[in-house]
């Protein structure tokens, strides 16, 4: 018999397992939330921080914020690095925890196909550092390509590669060509919108592969209207510092974003327990792992079967629906036994295109066009975490599409540094094109 | 006779040369504006982003957007390495540019006092990025000082050292006391506001050099009634890894931050001509280099005795006047002995303590408390370079006020890395104090 309360640890502050954490409240236990950063990050609208769209701040707020009327959370900022599943315990960068409860929801990576020497120059958008580096790429780019205009350099500055046609690829892609032809060009005088090229690369035979095929030609067809050019069919050979190898081409670009391809954590490889070809750990019916029913895996991390047979995707609602799931079994200490099967109410997905547009799909449902971008909104907007950061939002938002100026257009760390490539003769009066 | 229009060179896109560029607008002139970074930075709110209140997107603004509207000015992102007087060029990191006129807006650093090994473990505060910095390592230090409170290591985390009792070692003391020892406090409920301990270290007999001395008396009391400790007449001899030396005495910490020593830009050294101790340019009345008619310093970088044998404090409004008048000078193209002498009309300053008070200083007027602070702020946020900034910064400073939660606690780079020192024993519940 336990004299203390039970110990609930949580990896991970995403949407699973700060829906999890939040869940716990009224439950007569402790909760560790650990998570590598102090923040919660609404992934949804990063790719707006990569576009220069939005600040950090308005799409992040600190998990203590969050947790603060939480009495019974204690908060840890650290990587867990193993789950010792025989011996109950998480190992951390410093320290040790034992649990009576492991919620896992580490969420995903993307996936570079067993390249991973491509991540390094090719990027991929998850976590702020990431939004923060393409930013500051593309505000260089920008910057670099009006001084070296007149030289061969300018065309790997304006070529922008996005790999990975689905949700995530199309909306940077689509936000790429909007703030690079349109947006930030009345800045940068001696730029043309035809110089800029945005390729976004797909290997399948059309974009957004889970959406219906009319939503897909519609996205197709919406982006192409912007000025992207999209590649289906289309696989990356190799990715080098010149740029980006589809087969016999070649696209020279410094310009290169990876939106393709998800991972789980690399946590789930020490768990030592089945896992899927992505790496997802494959969990029971109850979200726990086989053999261990006191340690839950969920949201990107876990591969579940519904009962119609589909795989459930990667995305918010899902592990916000299993952590809720989770949290209950958890408040009734429900026995093994006990334990009703979880069952996904699949409510739609939506992603963007461009300013205005976007596609919406919910079940048989399917919105397209401004409607649909009005409901993307509204949702989005609903869904963040807490009102000053909706109030933000919609203060950009607002601003951007009253005045055309993306807010967040700052260059931090690349300050002026040597390029590379050297221009070939001092600059004149007429190489500077004045 | 020149057939084409002559070209000004800016180097420097702060106070003095945004107002240069701008106030050439409709001189028939063509004018290249060179910085480090592609952003305005309101430099007077950088203590702000310092400590979490604002984002950085909420003091700075693309040069470009600035300027959008001045066609005769085009923007270089680039480091001016040397001046060639003599040929009358600048080497640029890429390239070399030959100028009619050039207006030397470089600005200042920090000073170590010959000890710039220093500067590597306690930052400035010059730049977003030290902001930034700044602002990562006081959220950090809280995060580690939670996990380790019964160790040894707490103090360390918990001691914060701002050297340097000017305008900027003042406000970020107070802002740093008011977050530490009040805002952020909920969030960390194992710490108490005792834990805290703030210093502020000056080697001058008081606070606010430049100020009357009741003024220095007022922000002394003012800060000490928050929790900061001040020492003055105090001087910092060593600073290590491990802390900072002050005499026989010494801090540990990891949270040293330098608000000391104006010294000059760098470029300065490399012009040979005279400079002052501080490595500022001797100009003549006219803010130009002996010798050199057609080549003005102004702002920080210059060094000017007004008629009554001051030396003009490195503010932002003397930056601003004196590239007003330069620009008067070049538009009329006055040859040296028709220019008048620069005037400067001293408006007063201002420096904030803590969330609600401040002290203001106008020659013989001079106002403290709550009412200067809500001067400071007016002027402040009137200051601002745009409308949408104002607005944001409002809405931010509002918001804090309303909440007491400053809105940007975001640790964006260092994510749960090991901690150099360890924990002794592994982490249990009793260690973790739940």
């Amino acid at each position: 018999m336990q004299l203390s309360k039970p110990r609930v640890i949580i990896v991970g502050a995403g949407f699973g397992g700060l829906k999890a954490a939040k869940s716990l409240k009224n439950a007569k236990v402790d909760v560790i939330l650990i998570d590598k950063t102090n923040h919660h990050l609404f992934q949804p609208l990063l790719y707006q921080v990569a576009t220069s769209a939005l600040s950090p701040g308005d799409i992040a707020i600190p998990i203590r914020t969050i947790l603060r009327k939480n009495k019974n959370v204690h908060i840890l900022m650290d990587e867990v690095l193993d789950v010792k599943l025989d011996e109950r315990k998480v190992i951390l960068n410093d320290g040790e925890l034992n649990y009576d409860y492991l919620i896992l929801a580490p969420g995903a990576r993307h996936s570079y196909f067993g390249n991973s020497q491509w991540e390094r120059i090719a990027p991929g958008l998850k976590s702020l550092k990431d939004a923060l580096h393409i930013r500051e790429t593309i505000l260089s780019s920008f910057e670099k390509a009006e001084r070296f205009y007149s030289t061969s350099d300018r065309d790997k500055y304006l070529n922008f590669v996005i790999i990975g046609g689905g949700p995530t690829g199309v909306e940077l892609a689509g936000a790429i060509a909007e703030i690079g032809k349109k947006t930030m060009l009345p800045d940068f005088p001696i730029l043309k919108s035809d110089d800029i090229n945005v390729f976004l690369i797909e290997a399948n035979d059309r974009l957004l592969k889970s959406y219906s095929e009319d939503l897909s030609e519609y996205t197709l067809e919406a982006l192409q209207r912007i000025g992207v050019k999209v590649l289906l069919k289309t696989k990356v050979t190799n990715i080098t510092d010149d740029g980006v190898e589809i087969g016999k081409d070649f696209i020279e670009t410094t310009n290169i974003f990876w939106a393709a391809g998800n991972e789980s954590s690399s946590l789930n490889y020490r768990l030592g327990v089945p896992l899927d070809n992505i790496g997802r750990v494959i969990v029971e019916k109850d979200m726990s792992i086989p053999g261990y029913p006191d340690v839950f895996v969920i949201g990107d991390a876990a591969y579940y079967i519904d009962d119609k047979g589909n795989q459930l995707p990667g995305i918010a609602p899902v592990a916000i629906q299993q952590a809720e799931y989770v949290s209950k079994i958890i408040k009734k200490r429900l026995s093994k036994n006990k334990r009703p099967p979880f069952k996904y109410f699949d409510k739609g997905s939506m992603a963007t295109i461009g300013r205005a547009k976007a596609v919406a799909n919910f079940g048989k449902i399917k919105f397209k066009g401004l409607i649909a971008w009005l409901l993307w909104t509204t949702v989005h907007i609903f869904f963040l975490i807490n009102f000053r950061n909706r109030l933000r939002v919609l203060f950009e938002w607002f601003w951007y599409y009253l005045t055309n100026q993306p807010g967040a257009r700052i260059i931090v760390y690349n300050d002026g540094k040597k390029i590379t490539s050297k221009a070939k003769e001092p600059e004149t009066q007429e190489t500077l094109n004045i």
